[in-house]
């Protein structure tokens, strides 16, 4: 038996995300192209983001809600842009059982007109609002290049899709489901990211603002790890949604749409793992701890289970027959923040190993001290990842005031580029073009500092740009 | 404002159903046609049993995963038996975008050949068996007529599908799952259900044995509330699953399927529901009690929540500004376990009262006893809902000698039939097509008390009949 070997991460990083995905059990390939399957380890890691953003919905008074899966064509259609921008990426039903259907329905590729066509029928008065609707569901945008968790035909999410009373309440809302994106993903994830409103070119079909959450990834790349959409009241226009207001009068509401997917896990193999495999945050981990127990030590495993339980660690044992050094590397793969080399000699002077993931360092510790020494430790690793990471990404953050430098950093150097621009579209194709870097995001509260970086002319806005998954 | 008029269950059954599904706010109606909305309350409940029976899943050593959602038609095609079951009922993918695909896609109305699909990349040796996979997604099944919960063509469910070294080993998973469904709808849903194997004429396409679960709605209609099947190794063969064994020969695993849906939330409606709406049995329910405050009590109201959320007591209170009557009669619709009237002068007095949804009867307390009456309550509610329904279903089920006998009850009765069998599935047929009564189950452990009632012949086994949703 061998561990599969990973191409190093400096050498080949696409290779390098792929060997992993496969190596550490997290997805596999399958027949039906362009879909992955999530194997036992990463579908816990989807468990633990659901129950823990699940539990962030609730409180702030979100209610989940089950929509159809599909779209008829008519519907699709009722939103302008909305339609321009996922007619071309959806899977067309067209029969069912042998008949064909009078109209053809697309799988849902995100769920907007099928929230609006329900609020249509519930919401009468000021006294319906806010209706704070989420779920939790698969969606379906035919890609072409496909890659495990990052960009697939099905994707795992959430999308919350609320309407409200008054334009600054669906703001408000807006920006606060967006700051618990943010939260989770550096508290839990344990990674740094940048955040700010996207370009006009950038916003998602239909939206009159999008913010967006980016990660920077260990080769420089970004990842868009999250949106929330304000729609002002074009939706609700379209579909004629209207409600009789406190003042007597009918109106319109204001809506907006939130939502992050499975590609988050894409983004944590590419943010903390190494050339040994995955590296799991703590927080997020569905197993804290694997044990691996050396020679007959069966009592004292015993033992030790009982006190993991106890204080609520959840761990894995490997207890097949495997050689010491086999167990070693596939914990390893498979990214558990700490591995206990339990073995019968240590265990003769009342010793014990600890191993960190994130690190690889080995503690000795006597074994009363395990249980407070892995507590402390878990919550060490959790802020030393999330430490590690915005380091390295902020030495990869440039400040550049010339379009030569911009275009050196393009070819020479991974990362994100800030940039004064003018504000106009142009110059943002023309950075496209010349760089492949597309806008990430405004940066808000930062003073202008020359010129746009691209025409020359007055500069507007700050602005991040970068290359991306 | 006033409540929906809510259809007498013994006037009109099927409109006192949709009635109940609609007022309650349980569900609604979608434009796309056959699919229905699940409102937050209906979803809640859906919640609580994919959580409870997610533990007992995994406490039983199971893992949850995710499978592609589409089927590519050739991969439906591996298995015979079971495309000639389901081909009839698929939605078909032939686009995506505007392009038209190579071969086309149906959306899984279950997942038996993508299991196997990824089971054959998987298992290599007996040291990879069993595999013990679940999921927890929607499957389509392209139905002519849809009801709320009871047919639809999407169904959210779980479907769990495992291999086995040997057929021992697999029958005994069957059962173990079948036993679980038991346990769960009995204990939780509190509905007493009938079990045992379907007849070769209704197990599952491509099964070799299917259990089946069969509750009896409040009509006598029967409602399968899950099923779990043995394979043998139908499928393996199909596929071409094979593993080295311990005395190192190859061979082919045997397998398990089992499956339970919203469905069951159709039989909680049926089975609990009366003339007001809504019962929740109160270990399903997501909110055990609705607080109703009357009058200025603002702060024994807060006291109140206090209290509950310290017991761990889930509540909704009702601070709208309508009516007492209004918000009592809502109550009773959305079917909450336990309304507590909090009321001013009552609270002058020190007393509350506290009403039983399943018996509308009124309890008065001092506010001291509030929390230990409820939670002893809710216990005795749980207990008695289940027993009413069992009694109610055993005064339903008539033991038949004659065919005539079967032939009055059919027409004048509603409920199950027991007879005696030849095991012929012309027998079986002729009851369809006399009575609208399918085989139910095939009874053990009793004693064959004479002729087959249809044919006369020997009888060999004992069957319940009745008519289906």
């Amino acid at each position: 038996m061998e561990i599969d070997k990973i191409t190093s991460r400096d050498v080949d990083f696409a290779k390098w995300y792929t060997d992993v995905c496969l190596s550490s059990d997290l997805v596999d390939y399958s027949t039906v192209k362009g879909s992955m399957i999530i194997r036992p380890l990463g579908y816990a890691i989807w468990e633990n983001i659901e129950q823990i953003l699940d539990k962030m919905f609730k409180e702030t008074g979100h209610e989940n809600v089950q929509m159809p899966m599909f779209i008829p064509e008519s519907l699709l259609n009722v939103e302008k842009e909305h339609v321009e921008g996922f007619a071309p990426e959806v899977a067309w039903v067209t029969h069912g059982g042998k008949e064909k259907l009078e109209e053809r329905m697309c799988v849902r590729p995100t769920s907007e007109v099928l929230f609006c066509d329900h609020y249509k029928k519930i919401i009468k008065t000021y006294r319906d609002l806010p209706k704070l609707y989420n779920q939790w569901c698969t969606i379906v945008r035919w890609e072409k290049t496909t890659r495990p968790f990052l960009r697939s035909r099905e994707i795992l999410w959430q999308e919350g899709h609320t309407m409200h009373r008054t334009s600054e309440e669906a703001i408000e809302e807006t920006l606060k489901m967006f700051n618990i994106y943010k939260k989770f993903q550096e508290e839990y994830l344990a990674i740094p990211v940048i955040t700010g409103r996207k370009t006009e070119k950038e916003k998602f079909a239909g939206a009159e603002i999008t913010y967006t959450i980016e990660a920077m990834m260990y080769d420089g790349y970004a990842l868009q790890n999250g949106t929330s959409h304000y729609f002002g009241n074009h939706f609700a226009e379209a579909f004629g949604i209207r409600f009789t207001d406190i003042d007597n009068t009918l109106k319109t509401p204001y809506q907006t749409s939130w939502g992050v997917s499975t590609r988050m896990i894409g983004s944590i193999i590419m943010v903390h793992g190494d050339n040994h495999g995955l590296v799991l945050p703590p927080k997020i981990a569905p197993f804290k701890v694997i044990i691996i127990p050396i020679g007959e030590v069966e009592e004292k495993l015993n033992d030790l289970k009982d006190k993991l339980n106890e204080a609520n660690i959840t761990y894995k044992t490997d207890e097949t027959n495997k050689r010491p050094g086999y167990k070693f590397a596939e914990a390893e793969v498979k990214g558990y923040p700490i591995r206990i080399e339990l073995g019968k000699r240590d265990l003769e002077n009342n010793q014990v190993t600890l191993v960190r993931r994130d690190t690889l360092e080995k503690i000795n510790v006597t074994y009363e001290e395990i249980i407070p020494t892995i507590k402390s430790l878990l919550e060490t690793m959790q802020n030393d990842m999330y430490n590690k990471a915005k380091a390295r990404r902020d030495k990869m953050i440039y400040d550049v005031k010339e379009y030569n430098e911009l275009l050196a950093i393009a070819k020479n150097k991974p990362g994100f580029v800030k940039i004064n621009w003018c504000g106009n579209s142009t110059c943002e194709d023309k950075i496209k073009e010349d760089t492949a870097m597309k806008s990430r995001c405004i940066i808000e509260n930062e003073e202008i500092s020359g010129p746009c970086v691209v025409c020359g002319k007055k500069a507007t806005t700050r602005l991040y740009v970068g290359k991306q998954y």
